[in-house]
């Protein structure tokens, strides 16, 4: 398959964004999110959405140079109005502020609202763990996960993440949807035609369904327990913020390009040394960490959240990022120029 | 069945608590907890764990008069040293606290240190619900969910809690352990001879196993996710509160009845009015709940999270708490008084 090199993707990815007007800041945040999330192996939020983001910074679903306006609602609180920003940037902005007043008070939590998608949740939350703190960040999206008992899908997959400093590695990330598996990966099953697994989706109807073309919904994790895992997200984002919820919120590609989609978001800081020593904290988590990957195994061994990511990321960034023949059309669809990040 | 009622359990409870010393503040929890999740449905928090209880506290591993110290620690945290209280009050205490800073601050994170079983989550969480919060309660627990790719457990159900205020009824609660099924669910079906069903645990080989008597370990839900949820719950309660980890904590029945377990908890409250305003959410949010129960379903209608809570209650409160004969037995063994609350 075919590698990019994500130091040579970088300043071709901040020139197309440059020529759509998009500013200094959200350039660095978008460029910033793709390539890490790429090289941590998660395809789904990376590389592969950057096509689409252009079409909608052009159409004005994005705003290419928003102007953030922060409410500092109490001390330990803001929100956050992104002006139909980049999420990457409204995220950033939110989850460094929440950092900010968790070390003046010891928790800081900011609602996001008026955004747009924002691609990995993981790089926001990791921002914070990469001070020390620890880092949540959650996000609402169109309806895609089958109500517990239903027919049809409710709320988006609206991921919870987790960071937490370790002692002698990258933070400790859960970066998780909370339906069993990502849309990605049903619509990698429709593109080579291959069937679901059993408790992927459901069609249409609220069947259980393995044919991908036939999926219309998701299944939440642990039946009930997801489904109401997914509204605490929607109750912290979409509900905090005042915007729109569930089905209020415009599909991602069905709906007509130029149209904003308020996302809300919400993250949320705390600082480690208000509850216990941070350096015992570091130690302990280490230790807890290396001794659930030291725990026998059948087959595959045992790994703590983001460990698959971290294993991707020194590969991807020795080897490059694997281009399928699908992204490297897309990318060349917008610039021949992308060819000279394709590796020999 | 036999019934039990709860006005007339609530007396005969307080005084068994007094004769064996504990103090007034305790018996308010212990006792309003118990009988709240009886009559909520949840047997396995309820109850069922008062004869338990009194044997920890003659035995010292629970500490009858309990001396809480707080430490205030930043304007919008505290560490709470239970000092082997009963979780129901320790987590009561804290819970409240964290109230009343997020009232003043918009969130307030309180960790509790030392403690012991804390009985159902929601308990607390509700109490900040109660107050036009939102709440959230974790705790951890012995090992007993197994590692995803595992052979053995290593943390426990490990609870997620939260509550948000609902315009026209009791607060939205959802109250889950990161495992499938609770350990309950297994004990029940062994206790009858049932099969488990085919997700639900695994053998002392970390082999999927449906036989009851064989299981050791419970499935975390989605896999590695529930796992990671798990994780992220040890790291707000054991090691933010400096105590004992997964394998460190001493099981709840199978230590020495005198053994303290040091259990740690957290909890965390947040100020509605701090993002958004409260009239508005609260009739936003019942607005998003009554059209989700008012979905078209496949049998079961659909719910939000504590709806079978809130039917239990309504149910048990006018016709009394079933008794299944293993409780009943356990409970006049205790004392024969108890025999004064079995409705006709």
């Amino acid at each position: 398959m075919t590698r990019l090199d994500a130091r040579r993707l970088e300043p071709l990815m901040r020139a197309q964004l440059d020529a759509v007007g998009v500013d200094a800041a959200s350039i660095d945040h978008v460029v910033g999110s793709l390539l890490q999330t790429s090289l941590r192996g998660v395809d789904s939020h990376g590389l592969q959405l950057f096509p689409h983001y252009l079409r909608a910074v052009k159409a004005g679903r994005i705003n290419a140079a928003p102007r953030l306006a922060v409410d500092r609602s109490g001390r330990s609180t803001a929100v956050l109005d992104a002006d139909h920003a980049f999420g990457h940037l409204a995220g950033a902005a939110a989850v460094d502020l929440a950092g900010d007043i968790a070390l003046e008070t010891g928790v800081g939590a900011v609602c996001v609202r008026q955004s747009t998608h924002l691609g990995a949740a993981a790089y926001f939350a990791l921002r914070a763990a990469e001070r020390g703190l620890l880092g949540f960040a959650f996000t609402n999206a169109d309806a895609l996960v089958k109500a517990f008992n239903g027919k049809s899908a409710v709320f988006g997959t609206n991921p919870i993440c987790f960071t937490a400093p370790l002692e002698r590695e990258e933070p400790l990330c859960l970066d998780m949807a909370t339906s069993l598996v990502s849309w990605n990966k049903v619509r990698i099953r429709r593109e080579s035609d291959e069937e679901l697994e059993e408790d992927w989706a459901f069609d249409a109807n609220g069947e259980p369904t393995v044919d991908a073309h036939a999926a219309a919904a998701l299944n939440p994790i642990g039946g009930y327990k997801g489904f109401g895992l997914g509204m605490m997200v929607e109750v912290l984002c979409g509900l905090l913020a005042g915007g729109p919820v569930a089905h209020e919120i415009l599909p991602m590609y069905g709906a007509p390009i130029e149209a904003r989609r308020s996302i809300s978001h919400f993250f949320m800081v705390m600082d480690v040394r208000r509850f216990v020593d941070p350096t015992q904290f570091r130690s302990r988590l280490q230790e807890l960490v290396d001794s659930i990957r030291a725990l026998p195994h059948s087959g595959e061994p045992v790994q703590v959240p983001g460990d698959p990511e971290k294993r991707a990321f020194a590969e991807r960034s020795a080897n490059g990022i694997p281009a399928p023949p699908a992204l490297l059309q897309a990318l060349l669809g917008v610039s021949d120029a992308f060819r000279g990040a394709v590796l020999p």
